[in-house]
């Protein structure tokens, strides 16, 4: 009877045990469906007063005294557009491709010993009927082993391996003179716009962006209060949201710009050693020659998809101390010119319309 | 004792319903939590097979014996080149305004018995020190009241009202000779860009749009089967994703393109006289003047935010038959200048950069 008792006793508490946690379990499933089914708090629900940044120039403001660093950096002023010699050189060099076709262009891409890379890229490209890609050229800077032969796509486009004279980044911009369109599509191996989208980028240089480097990666400048240069990937805060370079990975470039940066010029010569000298930067470089020609900022063009990228996790642009040097480039060029070509633009472009 | 043993069965009965009841509760919220947590179901994840469609001028298709409508429709082709009188006529216009500043805009605004519609899009655009705005101009058309007086807004802009001659939507497309500028921005007095979206707009239009209507809200005309001209909102669908009107509510037009449409000219004529008779589709006939002269397409322009309209559900472009209406204006006006100049626009311009 005691026993009896006892069990049940004990089939009620294991009763009680199972509802209470039944209960709970269907309680915490309320709660969790409900914060589900909420509108999902946002971010930028936590903003910040209004308050209006005033319209300072950094790169003018003073070197405030104690405040600086361990060493007092050179300063420089913004570029401005008293520079009668380079542009008549930009201007010569623009007659001596007036000739060209500007309503093709050519794909000038540049490889080291990533084949697996560089036939995926290639298969894209050539998968589809780009209507005004008239020819690609692959930069072939691994000069311990011969290039495959020349072919030409069942698309009809000649591809031709170029090979360096030296496994150098400056060969990327050489103004080849085999080349027949005044607009190059600077490349790597390891990115591409998918193929409309390519034919989109291009359209957009010819209406729009001619005389600037237009393309797919934005980067960005920005002093610090002692007016050294920082390089970064650019950030949508409302007091920054622009870019001032498109790098050299995929970009289109008029073949006047790759004629001045490949030229005789003092500035342009000693510019080609330091690339060479740190094996990095002749994207930056491109973009001051650029800016400083023109005066614009660079034009940054999305597709109706985002670029297609497959660069390992150990890419260059991964490496510690990537920005680092990246800065130091930015620092080093501004001597070099003698002052700061790169200009922020505030506005890009993308693919079709707004349907709002 | 019979009675007892009836109880336990109930209670037994009862407590079987509680437990699949809870049971079946945790099974529903079970799944609900899964479905929610799991990826979202994506709508393009149902692609279509990737169908190559050929590149058809729709504008080229012959009519199809048999398969036309009820009336042969009269068939134009796209506007070409060969406009000898016309270009004499629209460089003239701007050679005649090359001397107002091009670094600066003025703001036409037409209203028509709105005074708070007009009252509060003129507090937001004046609440703001907006860099390159030189002078609002409110195109009064309400003939039967005299308007506020003129005045200078706080941040010393100062704000005109210029009571138009009658009650016709041309009044708002003058070349009025006091405007100080080459840019005006076309606007009626229940939509507006925010202020630093606005200064962005121009900016964009000095940039990449003086040959274009450059503006807010994109519109679109399509080709039946049969040649007729279809007005509608665009879409983003793939195979279209283009648009080649910017309706004149808020886009910004150089001050030639407003002289030719107001010139007399033998078709421009027409055009006005066509647009006061239907007291519809003057932006439609701008559009059609603007590509005509150019053969170029207009350019949306986006802000960081939104342009903001207030229109209420009875305005004009949600009554029935507007888009019949606005159609019919395609096709009239197709007929007017002899063939098709609109062209599509596969661009449009976004403020800020992509960081990816």
């Amino acid at each position: 009877m005691v026993a009896k008792y006892i069990a049940s006793l004990r089939a009620l508490a294991a009763r009680r045990v199972v509802t209470l946690v039944a209960a709970a379990f269907v309680l915490a499933s309320v709660i969790v469906i409900l914060v589900r089914l909420g509108p999902p708090a946002k971010l930028n629900d936590l903003k910040l007063p209004d308050v209006k940044l005033p319209d300072i120039d950094m790169s003018k403001l003073p070197n405030i005294p104690g405040f600086s660093g361990s060493h007092e950096p050179e300063h420089y002023e913004k570029c401005d557009r008293n520079i009668t010699e380079p542009l008549k050189l930009w201007k010569a060099a623009q007659q001596k491709y007036d000739k060209l076709m500007d309503d093709k262009f050519t794909i000038a891409m540049q490889t080291y010993k990533r084949p697996k890379e560089l036939d995926e890229t290639l298969r894209v490209i050539l998968s589809e009927k780009i209507a005004s890609l008239h020819e690609i050229v692959i930069i072939w800077n691994n000069l311990e082993e011969k290039p495959p032969g020349n072919f030409k796509s069942e698309t009809g486009v000649p591809v031709r391996y170029r090979v360096s004279e030296r496994n150098s980044l400056n060969m990327k911009l050489l103004p080849d003179p085999d080349f027949k369109t005044q607009a190059v599509l600077l490349s790597d191996d390891d990115v591409y716009y998918k193929p409309q989208d390519l034919e989109f980028a291009f359209q957009t240089w010819r209406k729009f962006g001619q005389h600037r480097l237009t393309g797919a990666l934005p980067r960005c400048a920005t002093p610090d209060a002692e007016g050294n240069w920082g390089y970064g990937f650019c950030s949508k805060d409302s007091n920054q949201d622009v870019y001032s370079m498109i790098i050299t990975n995929l970009c289109f470039s008029h073949m006047s710009f790759l004629d001045y940066y490949s030229s005789n010029n003092t500035v342009m010569q000693k510019v080609r050693d330091y690339v060479d000298d740190h094996f990095n930067c002749e994207d930056i470089a491109l973009n001051y020659v650029v800016s400083y020609l023109t005066g614009t900022g660079p034009l940054l063009v999305k597709g109706r998809d985002k670029y297609v990228n497959y660069e390992p996790a150990q890419g260059i642009s991964k490496k510690p101390g990537h920005l680092e040097a990246r800065s130091k480039c930015l620092n080093d060029l501004t001597k070099m010119f003698g002052c700061m070509p790169l200009v922020n633009e505030t506005a890009h472009i993308e693919r079709g319309v707004i349907v709002l």
